[in-house]
């Protein structure tokens, strides 16, 4: 029995084929410090669980597709205080960030159109390009260049009969770049020449260092009509598991195709709504704190990588990730050989290869990906460790 | 800026579509019996929502893509007690049974593949197909003979080059039908032969009325390399706002490219696994007294149905749907009009016209699905009112 081709071509999972390898280093007894996956370790708020657990109805019934009108009404809320002018309407509750994505490829674009995404990218973007049968074009970032995108020129050369959209992500997972206002506007100029949708993920839209200020989509004159924002509260509250995201669009044609495909998965989790309103509520407060944490942290990676002969990378501006250029031929040998042949008391450091990020084959194979997720006195181990690593490793392989 | 042709092409959910008319009707005042929609009433039992409750990781976190170990456990202990020899990896859990089809059909078949489904069939199988862009091809069942299978030849002329799949459901939403051991096995025969996947649809297994019994894709012999079992919590612990699901394969390709899209889109909500858990533990006791509560209006349903001038169903056989053979040119039109124009001491009653479930057109015209999720004396009520709603409009329209 055959299974579908489109399944056979699908990229597995680049970040999660070295497992394998961590859990035999686990079960000889090492500790692995974990820099490979964004699961936040800060303690989820407890207003929204104590919102879960006064949930009383009692049926738990199927909400409405596009999400609980509350749900949306406070989501509306959140983005006019940044005076975005959204309504309820324009907001459609998914099952996280993924189900957005999915929901927006699969409405503008066909099997077979193409729609580029700088790389090197959020992996799953693959995987949603192989549900919705698009090809992903990619449009080279480079480190030396802070992963900013190249001018207007080497963006159009890319646009075929096929280039249905352009999918940004900024605060960029996986480098931790934030889009300047003049790269955003570039885009949506380009969007509107060739007539594309731009779908901006901003799932990271508050992690932003140093004082700089993210870009929306939303704010971008002109884009309202072939503009697609998709947002998700798994990182905002630390949230992962809630399962709950949202896309936003004033095109009305999007909002009523995006109803079809939310009609038939029915509806997405209801009581984890309720968490995401009160999480909501208590924003700014719980935000304010966490960005400050994770700009400690981004200091201590950054600084403490940059003492490390050969490394090189730009100081990520926001999300927590940052993607290193480590003087190794092979990441990928690397990041496995920190699991099955390194460690420095019992302990070793679990990185994401780079190469699964890009679409273009051989990108990115001296790079890795640092998802800044412990806490300060972990990451200065961790770095510490995977400086000894890529020593070590270049002594003997270099 | 246009849409994908994919979303513009897709059906608009059949059963929402009088949604308009019924709000209308509320606000005139007018309380409405919903026999529309498969939303039970039965309450969530309190052990779920306590298991919810009782939740207490500091970080809700992404679980496991294929679902938690201990949920995998459970469900395969559940199969396991009917004798099914399911270990947990041959078990993944999606988001709401919606996901499992999703994923089934994505991972059996292409774009522009086809795939067989008896008809009249559950409307969203059309937007799971439009999504995975699969053809649905219809086989016809019949009201006349209770919507049993036809002949093997009846099936086998649907066959082409391109199918890769029969997807069936039983016990049948929306017919109630339950297809025999015979008819599953003929299914498996034909699927054998003609090297096709089954995606079976078991969401209503415990759903049987008059001490008959389900034959799960699972016991059929020779099947187990062909199949894949698709279930969900929603209607077994009313529980439709939990959107937990799985899937069941013993193809070992299938389940590794379930697992692709699966790691594609991170994980299923963790919370409701937990929920899900706990309601396993008590499901007989919980199962037992609310199917003996369905039996008793199907009773109602059908028995009133059948005093009714020119109405025509068999007794259906389990679930908790019927599709009934009204005396009227159009069923959707009838419908409309019980909304907009008739009630009986300020009440009307709302019901699903069945064409939307025959992808045939034209066929189920005079057809509608009642859904039994509403108490004895509500429904006596309410088929009171539909009696006397279908004798008005054939007086005026007849």
């Amino acid at each position: 029995m055959k299974i579908s081709k489109r399944i056979i071509d699908m990229q597995e999972s680049p970040i999660r084929k070295l497992i394998s390898y961590a859990d035999d280093a686990k079960s000889r007894g090492i500790k692995i410090y974990h820099l490979n996956i964004g699961q936040p370790d800060i303690p989820t708020p407890d207003y929204i669980y104590d919102a879960i657990k006064n949930y009383s109805e009692h049926v738990l019934a199927y909400g409405p597709s596009q999400g609980l009108k509350i749900a949306r009404e406070t989501v509306a809320e959140y983005l006019n205080n940044m005076n975005y002018d959204i309504n309820p309407d324009e907001i459609f509750i998914t099952t996280g960030g993924s189900e957005a994505i999915i929901f927006a490829m699969m409405t503008v674009a066909d099997y077979g159109d193409e729609i580029i995404i700088p790389e090197p990218f959020y992996t799953n973007y693959n995987g949603f390009a192989s549900m919705a049968g698009l090809k992903v074009i990619p449009l080279l970032t480079k480190v030396d260049t802070g992963f900013h995108l190249p001018d207007e020129n080497e963006i159009e050369k890319l646009i075929t009969s096929r280039t249905k959209a352009i999918l940004i992500c900024s605060p960029n997972n996986p480098t931790g770049t934030i889009f300047t206002k003049e790269e955003m506007e570039m885009v949506v100029k380009i969007a509107k020449k060739h007539n594309l949708f731009v779908l901006s993920d901003e799932v990271y839209r508050e992690f932003v260092f140093d004082n700089k200020k993210q870009t929306s989509i939303l704010e971008v004159d002109g884009s309202a009509e072939l503009s697609i924002m998709l947002d998700s509260i798994s990182k905002r509250f630390s949230a992962c598991g809630a399962r709950i995201g949202y896309l936003v669009s004033k095109n009305r044609n999007v909002m009523k195709g995006v109803l079809k495909l939310g009609q038939a998965r029915l509806c997405p989790p209801t009581i984890e709504q309720i968490g995401m309103i009160e999480g909501y509520k208590h924003m700014n407060e719980f935000m304010k704190q966490m960005i400050e944490e994770y700009q400690k942290r981004r200091d201590v990676v950054f600084n403490n990588l940059m003492k490390v002969e050969g490394v090189f990378t730009r100081k990520p501006e926001g999300a927590f990730y940052v993607v290193v250029k480590l003087p190794v031929d092979d990441a990928d040998n690397f990041a496995k050989w920190m699991l099955t042949d390194f460690q420095i008391d019992g302990k070793t450091v679990m990185v994401a290869p780079a190469n699964g990020f890009y679409a273009t084959p051989d990108k990115g194979k001296d790079e890795i990906r640092i998802a800044y997720v412990l806490n300060v006195k972990e990451l200065e181990d961790a770095i510490k460790i995977l400086a000894s690593g890529i020593k070590e490793y270049n002594k003997r392989f270099g």
